[in-house]
């Protein structure tokens, strides 16, 4: 604390990352990292950067970025954005949408960073409640709030919402934006882009860090009609000129291009996903249905509690994600690594099974 | 424009950068960018980055690039903020240290950019006017301003402040948070960074930009007392956790561990700008004594003005960057470039005066 911070520093309640322990003996599941390298396409374009490109300032409107997602996803340059990871595009399209309007609605149970954008630019929170079964109904948002965000799958729980339930929504909700935060899409949920053209409320947002393994490198994307684009640029410019650096873009552009090795990885990790699956509900563990690259589990009646094992997990250097709130105080989640991982993953469990009973 | 965005993206006025047109025909002297590549310590860095370390999130806390630039600067590693660009550093110190206050005071010719934070942020700005030498006193500065901010060097001008200047401001000014925005300090300016140990409300900016070649790179510093530090981490915190990409830390880290090489590049930079200055003189400009690695030059009453020179530069795919602003309506900033960058901008000038004449 000092007397020299400004009062809105005193309101807020940072985020807090997954932990970052690193080393051989590690098997890190508790921040959604892809377990797979990019593709080596990525680390060629990477190299071949020179010093003329780092001794100049990057393109800032990052065209060739933003053309090669325009091409991939179908639309136009102009209904593309991209920024320093999709975090960056959350916090600048917060102050450009929900800044000076009604409540802003979320799932009570979602990314944990919506609550922290509301307390730093004094947004009111409204947070609409999941089912009992950590579903996300949209008939729960008001067509009144002023302005709707949620992920799509949902997390923690990696559930996903269909894309018919989502153009129901935007076919009743017109008064605000509509941010759908497709961070885990590439996983298996519906994208809503295609519905961009036809909505002037929506905006998706998209990430590199996940399904294209490139967490280290930062790098976001977010697709809407080009007025909600051109809004979001005027924050950013009043802002950050310059949010993407050179080899950032270099390197999105090429993990763009290279969609083969991307499918195989991603379909490795879906594969896993079915596995570590089957395996925790053969121990008596309750796991939602993920359409994402993590699983949300609930330990069963027999076995040693989330938070046990948490701990339990934590001291043999087995990182998940734990929670201690109410509503998911007895579950964990855990990204899907390697098959390799996800076998330590079970025998750890295994073993703190054993001592338990 | 569009309903859904929020009021305050009505009143924005986004910074606008200098033009970034490139090839091989082009002398770029717009964007004060260095004209030498940076260290080949900084490229053999980006080229070990592996897939694992782009597949993973980056140390959101940037201990290994903090700490090299702690001894580097001599102060621990809680006095040190790293950030995207120094820009974001400003931006988030902004909303850190100056909303909610009394007016915030900057020069009234400075970087462009700090008048849109104060739109961006609903900050009262209370510009101070130069003197009529473009010199700025630092006497001018009210002792009860919400906050002060300054280049050292001053940017357009190139000119700097005196290291005892600031410190009887400091002695004078305690009411808020002083941020010297040093991002031209390399090329001659007293840095200020040796004070904040003795002023708890003193922060010291600096870039990876300028000095260290790596504009393409997005790195910025900033040196403080560790309070006014968390205070601005928990703005970060709260907006975007992992800004600084992996590459981008490692080749910071590389730059810093290379003086020498930084030191040659910047005494030819120095070299040129002693050159540039006297040709421009010879040619009856005037030319403020510049600390930084751009100048900024007058025509004199027998030559072509300044805006008609930036067409006829511009015409030639000679980049320099002229504002039609009052003040400095007759005036260009000029980026040092190599010599051979600058033999093309003077014969450039000197073919428009025998035009003209």
């Amino acid at each position: 604390m000092t007397r020299f911070q400004s009062k809105l520093v005193d309101r807020l309640n940072p985020y807090v990352p997954g932990e970052q322990r690193h080393g051989n003996s590690v098997t890190k599941l508790n921040t959604n990292e892809n377990p797979y390298p990019p593709s080596p396409a990525v680390l060629q374009a990477i190299t071949a950067v020179t010093g003329d490109d780092l001794r100049r300032y990057p393109d800032p409107e990052a065209i060739a970025l933003r053309k090669a997602l325009a091409d991939y996803e179908g639309v136009s340059v102009d209904e593309v954005y991209v920024s320093n990871g999709s975090d960056e595009t959350l916090g600048l399209a917060f102050m450009a949408f929900f800044t000076g309007k009604k409540p802003l609605q979320f799932p009570d149970i979602s990314y944990s960073f919506y609550p922290v954008y509301c307390d730093l630019f004094s947004i009111e929170p409204d947070p609409v409640a999941l089912g009992e079964d950590f579903s996300l109904s949209l008939d729960a948002f008001s067509s009144d709030a002023g302005g709707i965000i949620f992920p799509n799958p949902n997390a923690p729980t990696g559930m996903a919402v269909s894309l018919d339930a989502i153009e129901s929504l935007l076919q009743r909700y017109t008064e605000g934006v509509v941010i759908i935060d497709e961070a885990y899409a590439d996983f298996g949920a519906e994208s809503a882009i295609a519905l961009v053209k036809r909505y002037p409320n929506l905006m998706v947002t998209r990430t590199f860090s996940k399904g294209r393994s490139l967490a280290g490198m930062r790098v976001g994307a977010a697709f809407a009609q080009a007025h909600l684009i051109n809004a979001l640029a005027a924050v950013k410019n009043s802002f950050n000129s310059y949010p993407l650096d050179a080899i950032a873009q270099a390197a999105a552009v090429a993990s763009i291009q290279d969609e083969t090795y991307y499918q195989q990885t991603t379909l490795r990790i879906i594969d896993t996903r079915v596995r570590l699956t089957e395996a925790l509900a053969e121990r008596g563990f309750s796991v939602l249905p993920s359409a994402a690259n993590f699983i949300f589990a609930s330990p069963g009646p027999t076995s040693p509690s989330a938070a046990s094992l948490f701990k339990t997990l934590n001291e043999a250097d087995v990182l998940v994600r734990y929670w201690n709130k109410p509503a998911i105080e007895n579950w964990l989640r855990i990204s899907i690594g390697t098959d390799e991982e996800v076998d330590r993953l079970l025998d750890t469990i295994d073993q703190a099974a054993s001592v338990a009973s």
